[in-house]
């Protein structure tokens, strides 16, 4: 293979080789998939490069790991083949386009000569088209590369609108394509793009009357409040963020969605915000503002608490990458970052006095287990608030592991980890190979029920093949706990698995069954100390358990139609 | 619940009653899906009926099982919820449009009135409609229900859809539909409708002339030969196809997809034709024969051997559902099963001598371990062939188990099943839980790689809790052994699991590691003498092991193009 396609003095390089050096160049370090004959050339040419290709053992989990490293690194691939492969992957690429994930999902398909006459060739299904027209129901730009001329610019426009709208991008790539090579013009920028070039531009005069009357509106208030939501995490604006509130000295709270956007040990931290789920203190303050703004926020029914959440539009300022609104009327064309970039550099702002916040909800008090106690699901989150270290990660699968989870506090900002909007299941283990992948400062704490464990969790095996070693936390109460509590019957019972029993199976890590307070705390203690292999804990718990939030969401949701 | 909302006093009846009640009047016992609370409210009505609800591990488990069931049963449903249920199930669904099978695919979704305003309700990708619009690329027909006045007369047609055209369907169901009574008018037929109502028709005057041509053809021919493919088992006519070939005494051969299609023990069946892949003996057959019969056959790549076939049109009669051509011309409006009735009744056509076929391969002599000996995939395909009996089925899954596969002698019709077209991986093990459930005389026999089993293997947790016994037998050899062939690399490689340690994880079966002949034979033998539970064996073979089939294969496979 050549190694030296990309040199300065070639401009010449084929189609699969010039994919894999934008990838690089935008900070892809692993892809990940399951190779199958259409993208066998391709991934011949992914283990000649500098990109380390994770096998996962099905696609489903190549997806959610590749989502979750997307959301930590900035952007994720994950690569397949044709229609076997990758319509296994449409349920984490409509999550990644729910939640504003920047994945790049890589097709291998029959090669173009091969189409001719509309043969039934293996893995079609009514056309050769319809997995591209799948995908353009849940992508925001797609493209099939079928020719030449055209394949670098499409490539770089495909991967600049994933950069752009923080969504996931198609690219099929019909392997007679791979190896077809392309001459580069050289007066073409084909280098790295710069970051600033995503961030959408805004309109200055516009942004001038909107950024007035916002700083009208927080100067004549008494309580202004932000609600910080999971764009400022996506277009990576946390420090600009935290800027934003040490100098306006205004408080701030996250979504679910958003959760640890900024430390939540910042004094000017309120909590999550999210309507009758959350915390009374948090939903006070937040609701009895005479001004709210709602930075990058999605306002979805989660995040809304069940839409159990009171905000008085005539108060509050709201913009995200799609909209930006005051009280009653919109503005258009404006960016974020730039709104967020002139109220910091703005002279014009009230000073307000230092807002110190003496947390409206706190466990972080030392988990002290009682003996012989029986673990519950409220213990279990108090004891794993005082495990939770500088360098963890969370990640919550949907479920009680989830709302639980909301009342953890992270330490540091974009600690944790959930797909708390499109709430598909399955998403926790794999996606904590995708996260060590992307950071391996950070080892992953997987929160996940024993539901959504049996969907994906068998991915543990592709965590413990690329020595990753996260803590994986089995809530095991017999089934499906959140639709025990809206309506119940024998479809949310699942069958009992000896979780602890899966590294036999596998050839490594180590189990625990936990059926006690003490028992939780070791365990979390051994895997503390032993980092150099994934820990499972089959956590068995009462099955009409439940923690606080999940109550509070349950009586929502119950009230909600259906 | 109302259990006599369809007595007949009542002509009021809820939309979600509707639905079950036509399913269960269609054959319909046993519905797979999970639940999510988009759907609870009819996963309720379910358990309220005579139709059994079949939880499985994950989704994508219950698309398999459900597709599989259909081909069994005639029909098959899988319920899921709102997109991250439904996205799920779309590469099962499009394996089912491939191979046409009637799978009906339930999902429910936001209530129409919660849809105001196009809120961000959880699980929304783009649009409301965009699940909608995925599974319009991959069925034949869909509904949103969305009116109470036209509900049951859509449910009426989406069924029919299925059934004519033995291809998957869609249904969904808003929450707030389910239980919203529906008025039905007593004139209009809402009752169970004759099967034959869905043979499409044809016009009597083409099919005259068709048969004409036919008969012409086949009296002037010396070696007529019949193929008989899937939609000959997907229409039900595997009776008229027998009838067919021992009243004009032709010999018949199957292909892949439709292997099994008539016993492979009967004196006129020839083996399966394959082109290059498949045994020189039948392909010299079929392609020197001067009157080809194709009947219902899909023209796959995989069917035919990779293109390696060699059918020359001008002495083919080719018809199945959607095409009916002789030499180089078409006919249309003719249905299969007109054509094959009228054949069989027929006074014209020409008395052949009796076709006694001495088989023209054949492994059916009683398999003798050698002792000590490793166990081969060859040796392994033999032994299974003196083993099997006339109350299993077979469940190949993708690669070698396929291919390997075809070498068995199959004694009854349609008892081998296997996506041959398609080539998803990962079908087999929950294949299993709907063929038995479908058909509880078959005893499964699932063959499978090992990298299918990691991808849906762990379904055999389903397996266990509804109490099956298929006996499912895992090809070890550390990775994608038909990929290998092809193309190699790491992508290649699989972890290796202890596969015979799975019943400590679920709590019940029978493991087995199987490294020669003699334990391979002994496992077989325990399995069959102990039918009240699964049992798994693990054959661990060489890495570079493969069938003579798959040799044959990958050869033509290497020589297309890529």
């Amino acid at each position: 293979m050549d190694k030296q396609h990309f040199t300065s003095g070639s401009n010449t390089v084929r189609i699969g080789n010039y994919l894999i050096e934008q990838l690089y160049s935008h900070g892809i370090r692993h892809v990940f998939g399951v190779p199958g004959d259409f993208i066998l050339g391709f991934f011949n040419q992914l283990m000649d490069s500098k990109i380390q290709v994770i096998n996962t053992c099905d696609e489903q989990g190549a997806g959610f790991a590749a989502d979750a490293y997307a959301r930590i690194n900035g952007l994720g691939v994950v690569c397949v083949t044709y229609c076997v492969g990758g319509l296994k992957v449409v349920n984490p690429t409509a999550e990644a386009f729910a939640e504003k994930s920047p994945l790049v999902i890589i097709s291998g398909s029959p090669g173009i000569k091969e189409r001719k006459k509309d043969p039934l060739l293996h893995h079609k299904v009514k056309n050769f088209d319809t997995q591209f027209k799948v995908f353009e129901e849940i992508t925001v730009a797609s493209v099939l590369i079928n020719n030449p001329q055209t394949a670098s610019q499409e490539i770089d426009r495909i991967l600049n609108a994933a950069l752009t709208y923080k969504r996931p991008v198609y690219i099929e790539l019909p392997r007679d394509m791979v190896s077809v090579d392309i001459f580069l013009d050289p007066i073409q920028n084909n280098t790295v793009a710069q970051v600033d070039q995503y961030q959408e531009k805004s309109d200055p005069i516009i942004l001038m009357e909107a950024l007035n009357e916002t700083i009208d509106m927080i100067n004549s208030s008494i309580r202004p409040v932000i609600v910080a939501g999971v764009e400022i995490q996506r277009f990576g604006l946390q420090n600009e963020l935290l800027n934003l509130v040490e100098k306006l000295k205004i408080p701030v709270s996250s979504t679910i969605l958003s959760k640890s956007v900024i430390s939540e040990l910042h004094p000017f931290y309120l909590g999550v915000y999210e309507g009758a789920m959350g915390h009374d203190a948090v939903r006070e303050y937040v609701e009895s503002s005479d001004c709210l703004i709602l930075l990058g926020a999605l306002m979805t029914d989660i995040d809304l608490g069940g839409f159990t959440a009171k905000i008085d539009q005539k108060r509050t300022i709201y913009i995200n990458s799609d909209k930006f609104s005051v009280r009653y009327h919109n503005y258009e064309e404006i960016s974020l970052k730039d709104f967020i970039d002139k109220l910091i550099e703005s002279n014009d702002i009230k000073q307000r006095v230092d807002f110190i916040n003496k947390p409206l909800y706190s466990n972080l008090e030392q988990f002290c287990p009682i003996k012989g106690q029986k673990i519950t699901i409220k213990r279990l989150f108090q004891c794993i608030n005082s495990f939770l270290k500088d360098d963890m990660i969370v990640l919550a699968d949907i479920g009680d592991a989830l709302f639980g989870g909301t009342d953890l506090v992270i330490h540091r900002k974009t600690e944790f980890l959930s797909p708390a909007y499109y709430a598909s299941m399955g998403f926790a283990v794999p996606a904590s190979i995708g996260t060590q992948l992307a950071n391996p400062k950070l080892r992953p704490l997987v929160i996940v029920g024993d539901g959504a464990f049996q969907m994906t969790g068998m991915e543990i095996s592709t965590v413990l093949r690329f020595n990753l070693n996260p803590i994986v936390i089995v809530l095991n109460n017999g089934g499906y706990g959140t639709e025990r509590s809206i309506l119940d019957g024998r479809f949310n019972d699942i069958l009992i698995w000896q979780y602890s029993l899966i590294p036999n199976i596998v050839g490594g890590g180590k189990g625990f069954i936990v059926e006690t307070e003490e028992q939780f705390e070791e365990a979390l203690l051994y895997a503390e100390s032993n980092t150099e292999c994934f820990c499972i804990l089959d956590i068995r718990l009462d099955i009409n358990d439940k923690s606080p939030a999940l109550q509070r969401l349950t009586e929502a949701l119950r009230k909600s139609s259906f």
